[in-house]
């Protein structure tokens, strides 16, 4: 059983405790709010001082579900809510009043962990949960660590959503105006398919620029670093072969940058491409760096839209070291 | 249309001159083999002198068309021919008399043009020529990359094979059987599903003897270093998640190596894992230099089956730089 947000603030002291607390804290607006009225007050008292506990306890703003939550994203969305997608509740429940809201590319243990920390109970995750696409908890039977981390939840009174289809849908998409923003290409952005034109770089400058401003330590290419470019193909996450080789052929950028290929496809398509004399470069990213940047837009495109509730971005990162 | 192996040899040459060449070059067993009687000799030795060019003029070797090949080692296969598979000409035509076997894992236009060089019109690959696993030259449409290398294998009348499930198919797995002769690791193997029991060392040790043996420069690594690990699950190429995942639940080794996977599957799984406690680590090596070894191999395997048959293996490498 999923528990509410009372279970989540350790309501079980609330009830002798709440006004000793306010005769001696009369300093902060601290009144609990109208959908949580007689909940949850000293327990978070009880805890380090979060932007979540003050939220929750302050009146001057409205409460919100987590239904109410995505229904004010997804009338932002066209064509939203879809009937066919991967965005659904992967913990917890749409009722539950959400104390504050994380923002990530994958829900890690330690991504969950943090939000626990912050207080906030609705997680915003932009990948599965459950290391499959349709987080399909018997993708691989009897998968104990998915019952962990669905105990880790639980335990923490999480609900937990994935805005995957939905953030694409957005006009423009949310994942590739966050990346555009980060890397301070939004003069050059036209639209998702569209390669930008930058002022010509070299490709070590570009891959310079990539790996400061998204903070990458490491990236894997296909290409001469020495050669120039100007025409970039921005493809984060996981297109598939069929659609990046489609960009390839159509929109002929000099440089495709991916989050993630499958090798037998992209990968030897460019290899072969250039030695065939096409000058093509891939520049592969990895998948969580490459969409974080959208993720952490997330946080400033909500704020406007949920006033006073706290939203916090978390970076996943790279899940890998390069040795 | 195709062309036969006289086209391979230039055959335009041949009429009036091969008789003078036999009186100047009867030091060398040069004569025309019963299949190719009458074509091509004067052209090979306009050539360089090739392994295959001795085959071809040489009648003490029986001479074998891809069909005879092709039937040779299916007959090795348990449950080959299979009524569904990738393992198609993607080429040329069964009815080519070989001049020359070379195996690959990508066919790349390098290892194209080197086996033309070798006069070797007969490549066995194991990964697909068009950039996707169906070999779908519609895969996307009007793909002028496709189109070149058609162009390509036409003009020098190579018969192009790939040989992936058939090659996985034999007993042991061709491939990880490859693999595990080339890391001398065959004391420790014992069949596709099982963990290799390695002599304790640490995940640094590790490493560095998978960059030393199969010549990889850089690889991506989930796990600490300093860690000590035995038990080892060996999954060239891309098992995808849900096998490895399987592998991970069930066969619960110290290490998983593989070498591509989907980030948001197998990568994740693995770093959560850890994040739980579990001192699973993950090595990705890349796909083309995981399975190379198990092409390298298959020269070894056909050489006895088809004697006095130039063989050779072109390894089509990383198509990555790291930087």
């Amino acid at each position: 059983m999923w528990k509410s947000v009372a279970y989540f603030l350790n309501c079980r002291y609330i009830q002798s405790t709440v006004k000793t607390y306010h005769m001696e804290n009369n300093s902060r607006r601290f009144f609990i709010g109208k959908t949580l009225k007689g909940l949850g007050a000293f327990a978070l008292l009880q805890l380090p001082f979060t932007s979540s506990a003050a939220y929750i306890l302050d009146n001057t703003f409205k409460t919100y579900t987590v239904e109410e939550v995505m229904q004010i994203i997804l009338k932002e969305i066209p064509g939203a809510p879809f009937k066919q997608t991967v965005d659904t509740l992967k913990s917890g429940n749409k009722d539950m009043v959400v104390t504050g809201i994380v923002t990530t590319m994958f829900a890690t243990i330690t991504v969950i962990e943090q939000a626990a920390k912050l207080k906030a109970n609705f997680i915003i995750a932009h990948e599965p949960t459950f290391y499959n696409h349709a987080d399909d908890i018997n993708f691989v039977t009897e998968n104990s660590l998915v019952k962990k981390k669905q105990a880790l939840l639980e335990k923490y009174g999480i609900t937990l959503w994935r805005f995957h289809d939905d953030w694409h849908a957005s006009k423009p998409d949310g994942i590739q105006y966050g990346f555009m923003k980060k890397m301070d290409w939004l003069p050059y952005f036209k639209s998702r398919e569209e390669a930008v034109v930058l002022p010509a770089l070299t490709l070590q400058n570009l891959v310079d620029q990539l790996k400061l401003k998204l903070g990458i330590e490491k990236l894997r290419i296909i290409g001469d670093l020495s050669q120039s470019c100007s025409r970039v193909s921005v493809l984060p996450g996981a297109w598939g072969g069929q659609n990046q080789m489609k960009i390839l052929e159509t929109v002929k950028p000099d440089v495709i940058i991916v989050g993630e290929l499958q090798e037998w496809e992209t990968a030897e398509y460019v290899r072969d491409a250039r030695l065939s004399g096409s000058p093509i470069s891939l520049i592969v990213l990895g998948h969580a760096v490459s969409e974080e940047p959208g993720m952490e837009y997330l946080v400033e495109w909500l704020k406007p839209k949920l006033p006073g509730l706290p939203i916090t971005h978390i970076a996943s990162g790279s899940p890998f070291k390069w040795v």
